[in-house]
């Protein structure tokens, strides 16, 4: 999305790392009219496809999925994060490290909100691993639900995250894909 | 807000220790529609004032800040909940105590996303208390710039923190008030 590319070329810092800081317009401080348009765009590559659901996980890819579940029409919902796996059986729960933050945290939702018909659409801000991503699709898995897909704000391509799950078949859409970043100097992975 | 006021009938449950678990429609799974719906209602109560931001505090203040930031045409940010008062000099911090969850949080918001000259419109989706609100009106006064009004999903009335606000000449609007609440009934405040 060339908007966002553009944006993030302006405003975007790139840090140690591997951290590519958007805090300005896109994660913390948020560019909502910016975020609206990236709604239409996804809802635009997923078009031909049945989506009953948003599914994301606090905190920072909730306005994203707002965005994203206004385009569809459909709730949006998101697992939260929590210290210990589930035992009451109320919750699916999946494990997930981070490697931003060297963190295992788990990722919760509460059964009711997932049904065995729902047709689920992942979004999050940020892909680099991957991790995120496959834990929520643990978690529409022991829903017995389908994944429709899943939208990304920005990839890390260099990360690799991206193209495991492009070969395993899910059907990605990342905004804007880094494949490469240092001080100053951003490069984006063409795409169609 | 009416048809707030219905939803909340039909799909809220009304816990022990003062709690209205809104969590299927409201603030985890997300009705997206009834949200964007909210966000307007917002805008037009607030329509005859300037509003150059929204601000909330995560996570569950995200959402309806998104709604409300489209509504008006504006960024929103969010305060991030941490455990340390800053030391660096980059945050603009504020104590907040929850009574619900019976702990202290720092509020903290970068100093680059607030400027002196904003007229900022604060929301969240509970008001009970009002802890959380007073802390991020404490941030925007730390920035030098101006509370414009408070925007709330669901007051609760009878723990008296939006009165208290209202008597100290804030313009809060608050989309439902909840003044009294047991299991099977919610009464609400009439409201103009």
């Amino acid at each position: 999305m060339e908007l966002l590319e553009r944006e993030i070329l302006n405003k975007g810092k790139v840090l140690g790392g591997g951290v590519l800081k958007v805090g300005s317009f896109l994660n913390q401080n948020i560019d909502v009219k910016l975020l609206m348009e990236m709604g239409k765009e996804v809802k635009d590559h997923f078009k031909d496809k049945k989506v009953t659901k948003i599914l994301t996980v606090e905190a920072s890819g909730i306005a994203f999925a707002v965005a994203v579940a206004n385009a569809f029409g459909v709730d949006m919902v998101f697992a939260k994060k929590t210290k210990a796996l589930n035992a009451d059986g109320e919750l699916y729960t999946a494990e997930c490290y981070s490697y931003t933050r060297k963190v295992s945290n788990i990722l919760a939702l509460p059964k009711e909100y997932l049904n065995s018909d729902d047709e689920v659409l992942i979004v999050d801000d940020f892909l680099a691993h991957g991790n995120a991503t496959v834990a929520l699709m643990d978690i529409v898995s022991q829903a017995g639900a389908k994944v429709t897909g899943v939208a990304i704000e920005i990839e890390k391509g260099f990360q690799g995250g991206g193209d495991k799950l492009r070969d395993s078949g899910v059907d990605l859409l990342s905004l804007a894909i880094v494949d490469e970043m240092e001080e100053g100097k951003i490069t984006f992975r063409k795409q169609k």
